[in-house]
Parts: structure tokens; sequence; C-alpha cells
């Protein structure tokens, strides 16, 4: 029986995000879903919540209407789950903190760097929790790598080959559909498509598992596909406070690549390899040469890491479980804020802090593009 | 909104398996939980019920009661979920079946052909449903193999290689805790382990995936780590009705195989390859030599299978949504009769017909093996 | 500069093992090629003779006229190299032996367990040496594996999981040209096909590697393909001296399958996992279950194992290295046998009896099927 | 036999390359060795040939007394192979070309695009064929690439992601003894280390397959490794003429990566992967997603690709073959030279223009770097 109740901003009929969450939340009975604004459309919304069997009375016409009236309710909503599009976080996370609720919100988090800066701001002011789903973080393996890191395993990262090709758009007169044409439309997704898509995880998934800081980017940001308008081949050199040094690529038209996301982490005294299209295992190569594979639900997978597992070894988990994995630290916090008894050590999520980073190497690698590929400080 | 209610025997704190089927049936909102039995301590599913936020009511102290109370209820369960240990599965079977109530059931169905036949012919008598776990048989690969073999891709089928190592039991002084030590008792599994566990789905993958009946066995099944007393490691000739042959190996104590069904099914036009611990792709083989590899969420993919997926392509799906999509079949088909407009058509589950198989399977094996390895038809 | 001569009976224009005997033999300049019966045609051998630059004189119109010759000659060769079919190695081997000349004789060694004994006999009897080219435990790997099992490193051998199938026999309008022809062709291979062909190599492979002593089989050889008349897939359960099981598969209609052998060694303590078509890796499990690839060329490989390599890590040796290396030790033998300082320590190819014991394989598995796969002694 | 003579320049005792070469010659029997000049050590010179068993006047002290010599006698060498550190290729090279004897060399060719341009123009002028040994560009899988590429089979190429990397160097107290002293020494080596001896294959396989020639680099070339003084790890940003973009990266500490040259080729209706450690296979991905593992020695492979394969599928063929097929085909060009009716066309190995084009990629690179990591033209 579910300890928290949660509202949905989004995920209206058909949209695959929205339910992806609801999924992923439902996986271990975090929360549950007790209201909902699934669209602009209200007849929608109505739809949808009768579908997910919600009191009609809290499927809203409209953000701020739900953002006020479960503020109000004593059986109000613990935390709201945003995913839109891009460009409407900010205003509907504003409305929701400013109203006392915990946020979880998809990525990119907004389109600015300032209205981010902003987001965080009130939230901390307000004690609020704010997680931003970037959903691979939450591998069981990708924790595991994280501690490995930190433990020393490889030495200190040298370079950092980072990546997340796919391949959906590359046909010029294939648009993606519903999904894709937002994403190539500079009127919704304003100055950046494939980098913000695919370039912030690239940047999240780097820095949640090594802890590097990026100093400056080089980016070559390219317009590829014959009639686009955004870019969607970004090709960047990144320079880490410390003296690591790496390569982030991202495309949308690499034939063959689904979901491509892959670090490989070279240290001192070792490699760490992951892929994303296959979860479940993380190659280690020692000094010796000698590639070790190592599975989710092995005995050397750190308590930190493993506890996230919820099936033995060889019983696959995907990227439902992944976001499962934040929720179940997001619900956790939210919980202990409600019982009074949080501390920063539980948080186990991205959080806005994350989100504020993403939009940073965002902006930098636009502006390094901009202006011929040169360096900027981010 | 779950359309339909279920209850639960079995499953209690901490049991993996129950709580999976938990876990998988919520996954598209298939049906609900409201009543269970999940200990044979009456305080233990008290505990569940009440962890599972379920009315104290109908939490029940056995299974006859729930049965028969479920039964008088308006509101009562359309179906139950059965995940004891497999000794107990007949009698609860049929207590539900002579309440009226369609069963889903874990798989090794019973323990004797006989008890599988009774429970097949009440399930007819009373036109009620029932379909037997086999997990693997619900990943969208399996089904678009199926269907690859049925549309005559890979030709006649000649010969079947088909295994499933694992490696948890390999060491003497360790019986696997729970899970194993009932597996590895006489007094709790009868006269078979590792084929009953491990071989039943040897069986009803190939029979799913190639549409073969079992002409014959000669098996030759070990008790191999010093202090078992039971098969631990299987290996058997099949020959097909139609003449192709086979071979089926399970082993329990094959370091470093976690659960790893493996198919590869030879043709006169080509060859599939399937491994369940990478069940998002599938290999196709044709006469020229070049192996496809084939994912889920790939065009190529028959409908019949691709719609069971929930993911974009490289968002990987795992063994919960495999699980997810036998209960999909299985909720729509109860659903169906609900509404009184059930077909055959529409079970695309294991039904009990392949529970019966699996032990006429098993049957065989154990006389071919205690036999001195001969030839012993099915 | 070669300090060995030798010579060669088949390999004529055309022939692909010939030249390939050669090529490994070169790899090193083990020997210098100066005799040969090339052909049962001397025009043949005449022409295959000028173009690999002998003198004339030595190219023989029969393999009698050439022992002879060769022996009387003061500068005659060191070695013959027998590579014509099958059946006619018994007699050529002989000839040569008897004229007190070493033998390097293609697999499977010859047609009966009486003449390959009576050759092993007069081998010994004249203190000559003879090697059987099992090409594939001359991968480095496959020393380093031996070794690996030698040192107890997996334990106690438990079950060998072994396979060699092929695919290019799989349509029955193609016989596989002149290679395939004879192969299916009871007047040129008499009772066996697939089994001799590949079976022999996979027993071998497994004995090489473990040391197992094969005790009895239980044989399945069908002819599936429409039309052949010999054994075109066999499926084999093996027993080992010791108590160790195993299944031996071969085939040749298995498309998709080139040169695929593979051997899978589970132990009471690891496994290992070996694949002839990527030769320049082992892995090796451990208790904890990771996979750890080990290339040659690493450091963990032993010194006996290493020392077989010609190039670097990454720089792939491939069949010729492997044939090359079993030529190196059988050189290196005769050299010591001509210089007086041979030891048996110096063996490090395989020797006529491993010959032996593969036809005794052969002839055990051929009873074994004939009387409907029943257990039979070795 | 072989129908040429050649000499060698360099490969002294304990040298591999030079063996390597020697090995890859006398595979299909090519040339014969004749003269040599191993050693700047006329000790080490006359104990290689007589072990090579050569006739003790061919083995010069010196260079230009070997090319002087072997110009003068009539069974004088048809070719040189030069294997000696790079900053001597240009004078060696001069010498025999003035003495008109053909040349392979070994890359990087020369230090300065200077000595490169003179080399070719006394080359072209004197009628004179000059081979760089770039050996991966003899794998049948990567002429096979190449014929895809023309073809068209993959569309226009878009972008390629080509990379190098090795560790063998990533111990800063481990210099990689004698082959790595020479490379990581400015004195000897100028002003680059990985980029000239890992960046120039790069350069070269991307350019064979691709036929793209590079417009400008931005490369990032690092000191990493503690302790060094030259690049050990360089990241470069490239734009083909013709729009198309890429990535190569090499590096030297990359822990697990031995001989890692590894192509990913993206074009609008497809694209190829290729890796240096399997060369037996390449994968295309067509325009439906699936990936298609072809294998050297498959119906697929063109026939001007598929003619170098000595083996039949499954029968690993390594990087000495690749080496082999380079010689085969510079030893056509020197035969039909000879006799008098060489045309252009025969020519299918590295020329001397490749390795202009080598050293003026590391040039611009060198220059980019020094810059601050600026686009410069090549």
């Amino acid at each position: 029986m579910a300890k928290l109740r949660y509202g949905m901003v989004g995920g209206g009929p058909g949209a695959f995000i929205g339910d992806a969450h609801r999924k992923a939340i439902s996986l271990d009975g975090t929360a549950e879903l007790v209201a909902g604004c699934f669209s602009r459309t209200p007849e929608k919304t109505k739809e949808q919540g009768e579908a997910l069997g919600l009191d009609p009375e809290r499927c809203y016409a409209n953000y701020k209407e739900m953002a006020a009236a479960e503020q109000a309710r004593e059986d109000g909503i613990d935390f709201v789950v945003i995913v839109t599009p891009n460009n409407t976080h900010y205003e509907i996370a504003k409305a929701f903190l400013e109203s006392g609720i915990h946020v979880a919100c998809d990525k990119p988090l907004v389109t600015t760097v300032e209205e981010a800066e902003e987001l965080k701001k009130i939230a901390d002011e307000k004690g609020l929790l704010f997680m931003v789903t970037y959903t691979y973080t939450g591998h069981v393996t990708m924790k595991y790598m994280r501690d490995l890191v930190k433990n020393g395993e490889i030495g200190t990262v040298r370079t950092v080959m980072a990546e997340y090709p796919q391949g959906w758009l590359y046909n010029e007169n294939d648009w993606g559909g519903k999904q894709g044409e937002w994403r190539c439309d500079p009127a919704q997704s304003g100055r950046v498509n494939c980098l913000g898509d695919l370039g912030t995880h690239v940047e999240n998934a780097v820095a949640t598992v090594t802890g590097l800081k990026i100093k400056r980017v080089l980016a070559k940001m390219d317009v590829v596909v014959p009639g686009r308008k955004l870019d969607d081949n970004d090709q960047i050199l990144v320079e880490y406070e410390g003296g690591a040094t790496g390569i982030n690529w991202t495309s949308q038209f690499a034939i063959g690549c689904d979901n491509s996301l892959r670090l490989r982490i070279y240290g001192s005294k070792g490699t760490l390899l992951w892929f994303q299209e296959t979860p479940e295992e993380v190659t280690l190569i020692r000094e010796d040469g000698i590639a070790r594979t190592i599975k989710r639900g092995y005995g050397a997978v750190t308590p930190d890491a493993a506890k996230y597992g919820r099936l033995p070894s060889g019983h696959t988990e995907g990227w439902l479980e992944a976001m499962g994995n934040l929720y179940d630290s997001f619900g956790a916090c939210v919980l202990a804020k409600k019982e009074d008894r949080f501390t920063l050590d539980l948080i186990d999520y991205p959080t806005i802090e994350e989100g504020v980073a993403g939009l940073k190497y965002v902006e930098a690698c636009l502006k390094s593009s901009e202006n011929g590929n040169v360096w900027v400080e981010v």
C-alpha cells in the first residue's frame, strides 16, 4: 500500500513518457496517483483520469488550479510529476513549488539557466525536494560504477569517451512523428534539439559516475540531415576540472543506434565500460588487461548499488526499473520530509542542481559552436 | 483503473516470486489485488495484507476459506494467482476451480500427470481459464520467433539445441538458501529438482517457438554436486514428431550461468538464436550465412509479437515485462469471459495443456533415466 | 634458414589443405619442402613441384618410390606430411615409417582402430615421431586452458559441453563441391562422415584441454539432409573416467555456423569458455560469477602457452598460426631426434596416440548408434 | 617458388616488425629474401643473414653499399623492404629509389611532408613503385567495406567515428621497453608520438574505406601520463571535403585496449561497423536497423575483396594475412613492371600518396593543437 500520493501534469492519452513514469512509480508501490492535469484539453484530462480510476474532482482543467486545490486539501498530493514539453516545465514547476509541493520533473529541466536557477532558489527557500528524471542514472550498474570510481578502483580518471547516438531521425523524409516534430522545431525546442535531448543525458551520466565537473567545452553542433533546422549531430571536446579530458558525442541519424548511451572511462589504474542497452552488466578492466564482466546481482556489486535490484541475476531488469529506482529514493525522501526525519544523505536521485548543470552545459556548447568551435568555460 | 480483481495464494513477506507476480500484474494495471492467503501462518497473511493495503476481511487464514468466501461475494475475485511451493498447487488450484474462479498458477504445475489432467478436466468442464506462468514465453522476441517459424522463415526445423543452465547451486556447502533447500529436498520436491525447475521451461520454450511435439526422450539425469539427492544436471536427447531432433540441457552447477535459457533452432532454410539474458533481440540467419540481429521494436517484428512492447527500441524491457505480457493476455481473456465475448483465439498465454505437457516430459525423462538412459515415448 | 627438410604426399594443384600445411610450416621457417608426390597423376605432381621450385628429380610418381628414394639419399627428407584423402593414409604412412621417416599426417588418421594401432606399433618400434594434425589444439589459448585445468583453476571438471557445428552442407541440392562430395560418399569415407571430420576434433579438443579419458558414449548419429547417406548430425552423451559427463555435438547443416568448435567446461570451482572463431581469447569464470576475458599475449597466460605467440596482443593470430604451432613443436622434436637429444617432454603436439583415441571414439559411437543409442564402452 | 627477390633494411635479431614482414611475404611465396642490411652493426647483420640462410656476400654493412651492389647485380633484388626507425626512412628509401629499386616502407613514412613529397617525386620520375605498409587496409573486410561504400550501400557518408586506442603505455613507471622508449623520446620521434604511430592508421583507414579527403582538423593532442613528453592521447575533430564530419581518437593509456582500431561509419542509408581485433567480420546496418554480420568468405563479400582470402570462413585469418595481402598486390605490381605489363589499376595497396597524406594530417594536427585547438586546413 502506497504511503504517498502524487499528481501528474502531462501524460495524457497516448503519451509515452507519462505512462512510463506511472509504471515506474507503481513498480514498487511508491506512491498512488490521485490527481492530474493530463492535457491542455480538459476533456482529455477527464478521459485519462477516468481510465486511471481517479476521483473526477481531482482531474483539473489547468495546472494552476491543480496546485492550489491540492495545496488546500488535507489529503493533497505529496509530490507532482511533470511530464509536459520542456518549454512549459518552468511555469508548472514554479506553481507547485510555490504551493509547497515537492516536484519530480522530466529532463531537460527548463530552457535557460536562469529559469533553472530560479526554480532551485525557490525549492531551497521552501525546503522542497526537486528531482530531475535522468533515468539512466537509476541503473544499479551506474550506481555501482559510481562507487568503483569513488573507491579508487580505476585510479584517477584520465579520459572519458561518452556518447548517446540514436538513429530514428536519419531520414530526411521522416520527422519522427509527434515525438520528433517538436524536437526538430525551433519554435518548440528553442535553439537546441539533439544536445538537449541526448547530450544532457551524456553530461549527467559522466558527472554521476565520475564526479567530475566540466571546466570548458569545445562544441561542434551540426545540422546534418537535409531539411533540419536544429542540431542533429554534436561532437564535443570536454575538459574537466583537475585535468581529465573527454569526448561527448550525440546524434540522431546514426542508423542502427537505438538508445545507445555508452560510457568508456579510462583511469590510471583501470577502465570501466558500460552500455545502456545491456544495462545489467559493467565491464571493469584492471591493469592486467583482463576484462571482468560483472552483472547486477553479483556479490561484487557494492551494497549501495545492489540494494536497488529487485530480481536475481539473469532475470533482466530494464529501463522502467531504472526509473523506478529514482522514484524509490525520491519517494523515500518525500516520506522522510513528511515524517520530519529527512537528511541530505538520503538523496540518491538527480536533483535540480544536476538540472542546472545540464543547462549550463548546453549553453556553453551553443556558445562554443556559434563562435566557430572555440573553448567556452562552463 | 484495473477492470479486474484478483487474489493471491502464497507470496508472503520476503517471497520473491509472489512479489514478482504482483509487480507484473500491476505493470499495465491489468487487475487489482483485493484478497489473499499469503502464508500458512495467519499472522503473516495479515501482515502482508496490511502492507499491500488489503481489506483485513479478505486476508484469509486458509485457501479453502478464501475460495469459498470469494465465490460468495458479489465483488469476489475474478482470478486467483497461486505462487506456493509446487506440491501444494494441485489442491489449491482445485479448490478455486471448484469455486468457479479462473486460475493462474506458477510452474511446474503440479507433481504428477494425473493431477494435471484432473485439473484440466475440471477447468474444461467449468469453462474456466487456467494459465501456467512459463514466464519466458512472454518475451516479445519469443513471440516473434514463433511467428518466424510458423511463417516458414527458417524452413523445416531440423534440430534444436536448447539449454537452461544455472550456477547458483555449484557449491556443495551452499544449498541455495530457502529457494534452494526445498528444491534439493526429495520430501518437498518429489523425484525431481533441476529438470522440474528448469527443464520444463526448456521443453515449453521449444514447444512454444517451434510448435513441435516431443515423440520420445532419452534422458541422463545426474546428481553431481556432492551431498545432493536429486538431479542437478540433465542431458536429454529428444526426438520430435515429424523427425526433428534436439538436445535439452539443464544444470544448477554451471558457474557463470545465471538464468541462461538459450534456444538455437536450426531449420532447412535458416537458424534462430535467442538468449534469455538478452531478451530484447533475436538473431536470424538465412541461407547466406549472414546473422541478422533484430530488436524488439524494429519494423521487422511481426505485429502479433510487437504489440506487447511498451517502450521504444533500446529502452530495455526485461523479465517483469515478459511476465506482464502473460497477464495481459490472461487478463484480457478473463475480462472477455466476464463480458461474455471470449473466443479461443484470444488465448496468447501458456495454458494448462502446456502444464500437462511439462509433466509428461518430466515423467518420461525420469523413466528413461531410471532405466539406464533408454528411449521413452512421451 | 630451415634446418629440416620435408616432403609432402598430396597437396596437388588446388588442394586447400596441402597448401595450408605448407604455409603453416613456412611461417616460422621450420622446414623446407624438398620432395613431393602431390597427386596420383604424375603430370600434376610435376606441375606442382615446379610451381613450388622443387628439384624435378624429387617429384615422385608414387609415394612408395618417394619413400624409398628419400630414404636412400644422404640429404633425404627428415619428415613427410601426408595430406591425402583419409582412406589412403594408412598405406602411405606405413611406407614412410618403414623407410625410417618421421610422419605428420592429417586427421582423421586412418579408417580403423587396427590400422591406427599398427602404425603406432611401427613408429614405436622404430623410434619415429608421428604427429596427427588436430589443428585447433595448436592455439595458444587452448594450451593456456590446458594449463588452467591442470593447475586446478576450475577445480574438478564436472561436465563438458563441446560442439563443432558447420552449415556448409545444409542444402540438399548442394553437396559441397569436391570437399563435400567425398565426405558424403560411403565409398570414399566408409561408415562415417560428420563424426569423422568434426567429431574427432571435438573429442581431441576436450581430451587435450581437460586430460579426461572417455569411458563410454551413447551416440545418436543422424542422416538428416534429404539424399545424404552418411551422418550429418551427431548428438552424443559422454561419460568420462572419474565421473565427469558431457555432450558432444557436431553437425553439417547448422546454417550460420562456419567452423564453430566451442568448448564450455564446467568445474567445481570455475568455468572455461572457448570458441574457435575467436581463438585469441579465453573466458574464465570463477566462483564469484565474474567472467574474465583473457587474451593471448596477456601476462596471465602461462609461459608454456604464451611462448607460441608471435605477435603482440590485438595483432590477431589465426588458424594458420595454430597449425604452425603444431609444426614448431614437431619440428623441434624431429631436430632433437636428428641431433640425438630427444626426450619425451619435448612433445607438445598431438601424437598417434591421439589419432588412435579418435578412431576408438568413432567406432564406439558407430556401435552405439547402430544399436539404437545404447551405452558403449570406449 | 618465388618469382621475385627482395632485400631488407632493418629487421635484425629480435626486431618484431622485420620478422613480421618476412613472414607476411613468405605466406604466399611472393618473394624470396636474398639480401639485407639488418642492423647498423655489421656483426648483427651477418648473424641475421646467416640465420636466414643468405649468401654472406649479400649481407651488407650499410644500406648505401647494399643499394649500389644490388643495382649492379644481374640477379639483384626486385624490391627493398625498409623496417628501420622512422627517422631513417627518408635517406634509405631515397638511396634505393635512386638505384632504381622498388620500395616497400613501414609507416609512418618519414618525418616531414617535404621528405615524403621528395620521395614521391623521385619514385614518379623513375617509374618506381612505393608501398607504405598500412597493414590494416589489407584485411579482406576493409576492402569489402570500401566496395560497400563505393557501391552506395550506405548512401552518403555523414559522420565517421574512428579510433585506435592502446593501453600498453598507461603506467608512468613503464615506458614500454624498446618499442615504447623511442616512441616516447622527442629526440627519436620528433614532435609526435601517439598520433604518428596510431593516428596515421586511423586517418588512412578512414580514407581507404570511405574515399573521403580531410578538409580541416581541430586537434587536441595531450600529454597525459606523468613523465611523458609527447602526445599520448589525441582527440581530433575532422571535417571532410563534401561536408562529412568525424572524430578521430587515439590513445596509449586506454587500459584494456590492445590494438583497437575501430571504424563506425554512418551514412544516409546505412552504417558500417568494423573492429580490427575481430577482423574477420563486418557489420552492415541498413535502414531497417537490423545489424547484419558478414564474415570474410561469405557469398556477400565482393569479389575484389574476397579474392584475398586464403581459408574458408571460420578458419580465422589475422594480422599477418592482412600484411600478406598488401605484399600480394605489391608483388604482383613489381612483377608486372618487370614483365612490362604494369597498369595503374593493378595497384591495390597503400602507396606513397597515402604516406604523404598521413604526414599532412599529422602536421595539420600539430599546428592545430599547438595553436590552442583551432581549425587547420590540411
